[in-house]
């Protein structure tokens, strides 16, 4: 119980992966600009920048001319100077990716999951996929510092386990890390999918700077991460941030997990589509494209794409949807007074925009800390690609991005 | 943007207040407990020890023989070493008192606030209250380290202003600190109500330890706070924590803060009185005592302790509000994955049995890591004082308590 301590070895650490962070987050910066925005001495921040560049990992780069007329050497992260792999591992599709020290892919693979599959398959699966990702990329197996893996939650971290998601079937305590080590012959980081979302957007989108902010992932169903204090919040059993279990209609319908009304189970693109199919059997929108069409057909992209051209009854249930997203935004607001709300995944194509402006209007109208600061929304820029980005950024994030719990850790 | 890194003077800091949370959770601890506990060296324990037991913060206190034989001295906060003053402004009551540096009540008194008052004579009746407890305690002003505040949010913590609470017309930006610290010469930490009861609780109560929880505070209205990381979260407005603005019925009324379904507008005690009306009007409640007095004098009191005599429409009113707690109580926990929930505030006398069991059994039943571990309940120990007894430790805690936040700031 209580806190742990630290000493100098951890601290010095602790400093190098802050210099790191800032030269990562910048396009180029001075060790007299990381200085300021660290608070280390001049000497500190030299000490580590040289370790840096003596590794390979940071090189100088260009010329900045300051008002005095002196000219400060440009830092940059050598971004061949080592490799991460990620793997998003869905349901319905595998994505894998090699991406370099700054986080941006040099190739990225899709293809199904073979239907049904048990564990062997799958991770027979993921270890194909990544042999023809490195050979396409011509990236050595030896410089990649290790592979993040990005699986449907809940997860036991310790073991490294999937705990039963409820889309995969027959899937109990899957000892997955452990499996996808041996087939690979890489150091695998294992995490929730939309955890690992987050980070790519701490990484490399949204979120990159910003201490608090809540990352809501759109795809089967609803995930999401939390950036507390610039640390990811995963909570004790490494569970946090499951927002699409956020109960926002108490009549609603039950939900797998065992809640009612959950945000998941109104607005996941099957209930959209469900939706759509109840107000065409009901008769509703005569003047829809919708009702031209085989009911059977209707699916989540007809009622997306029908959404966007302004379709009236797809637009209705998508801004229904939109109005349930928005009131549990304002829950996690008023919980956790949040500076951004990052939106992004697969299942918001077509339909991003009336997602964000009905959650811009909630956050500016209905939270309680609205007359002190407003809390702002963007759409990931990473887009459907966040999770399998973010698996890689698992990687670099635990090898290079600033820990607080390392810091204090025994 | 970014992380700011840390150097030794701050670290010093931070591990002296590492080793002096170590004493103050335990009851007794040896120098090598003390090194176990923290990962420090012993011999960085005893020079920080040793610097603590000459201020007088800390002594050495009896013996306890190990297995080896060998005796080891035990330390103990030294509780007379300083005192601190918690004043709990509610728009009802003020309530004041003096704590030792373990966060003992020596003397605690309430009077009513005056009504409708405004926040000149509000200070003046903090002060005199103050000026009376320390009297009555025999405490001299002197070796009081501070005031703490706990006022009705929302707060702007740097100019350290109520920005205009709801249960308080004409408050609008009032420099409370400032007006405060004049009237009383004490330095001031002016903090949320329901933040500084989560403080109190973490200090002296049910949250000793614990790594994440939630406290939620039952009053005129539904507070909380956050402890993350064994941190309290306040978030970047200083507003978080507003437990009693998660929205678990959109058809349900609207609530001042401009959202709707607000689990406050569903369980503050004034919806419980109206809601008992409405069922008494109804013609419900035949069996019921509340059926037999004027509808009039049905009172938060009276609906409460009718459901602690088993009144059956008394307790079907408090079961209903009970379920709404269940229902925001799991959103809570589905969002942060907290080890537990400690429920607490004069709002819950009379009905915390009740409360308690509805949401032991949501956390149980309805959460997405329940297969993985179960969320604690705990009714907090404090009571209907921990606002108080929590003001006095935010003086405490910020003087004490290791503070990463400090240990990483500029």
């Amino acid at each position: 119980m209580g806190r742990t301590g630290t000493n100098l070895p951890k601290v010095g650490q602790y400093n190098r992966a802050v210099v790191l962070d800032q030269i990562q987050l910048a396009d180029g910066i001075s060790r007299v600009e990381i200085a300021a925005h660290t608070g280390l001495t001049p000497q500190t921040v030299s000490g580590i920048v040289r370790r840096l560049i003596v590794e390979g990992i940071v090189r100088e780069d260009g010329l900045q001319t300051s008002n005095g007329g002196r000219s400060r050497t440009l830092l940059r992260v050598n971004a061949d100077a080592g490799y991460a792999v990620g793997v998003h591992f869905d349901p319905a599709e595998l994505s894998c990716v090699v991406v370099d020290l700054l986080g941006r892919p040099l190739v990225t693979m899709q293809r199904p999951t073979p239907p049904g599959a048990g564990p062997q398959r799958v991770t027979a699966a993921v270890a194909e996929l990544v042999d023809e990702v490195l050979l396409t990329s011509g990236v050595e197996r030896g410089r990649v510092h290790g592979l993040g893996l990005a699986a449907p939650g809940p997860i036991d971290q310790a073991p490294g386990e999937i705990v039963g998601p409820p889309q995969l079937s027959g899937w109990e305590r899957v000892p997955i890390k452990q499996m996808v080590a041996a087939a690979t012959g890489l150091p695998v980081t294992l995490d929730n999918d939309a955890t690992a979302a987050a980070i790519g957007e701490r990484w490399a989108g949204a979120g990159r700077g910003v201490a608090d902010f809540a990352y809501f992932f759109f795809g089967a169903g609803i995930g999401g991460g939390l950036v507390l204090g610039h640390q990811i919040h995963r909570g004790g059993s490494m569970n946090a941030a499951e927002f699409g279990h956020t109960s926002v209609r108490p009549d609603g319908p039950p939900c797998y997990c065992g809640n009612t009304g959950c945000l998941e189970s109104l607005i996941s693109p099957a209930a959209l589509v469900a939706e759509a199919r109840r107000r065409l059997a009901a008769g509703e929108g005569a003047d829809s494209d919708l009702a031209r069409l085989d009911p059977a057909s209707t699916d989540f992209d007809s009622v997306r794409l029908a959404a966007a051209s302004g379709d009236p009854l797809a637009v209705e249930v998508v801004d229904t949807a939109a109005a349930w997203l928005a009131t549990a935004v304002v829950t996690v607001a008023n919980i956790l007074d949040i500076d951004l709300v990052v939106l992004g995944g697969h299942g918001l194509r077509h339909i991003e925009d009336r997602y964000r402006r009905a959650v811009e209007e909630a956050l500016a109208t209905r939270t309680m800390a609205r007359r002190i600061r407003t809390v702002r929304v963007e759409l990931s820029p990473l887009g459907p690609d966040a999770a399998v980005v973010g698996a890689a950024a698992l990687v670099l994030h635990a090898t290079y991005s600033p820990q607080v719990s390392e810091l204090l850790s025994l």
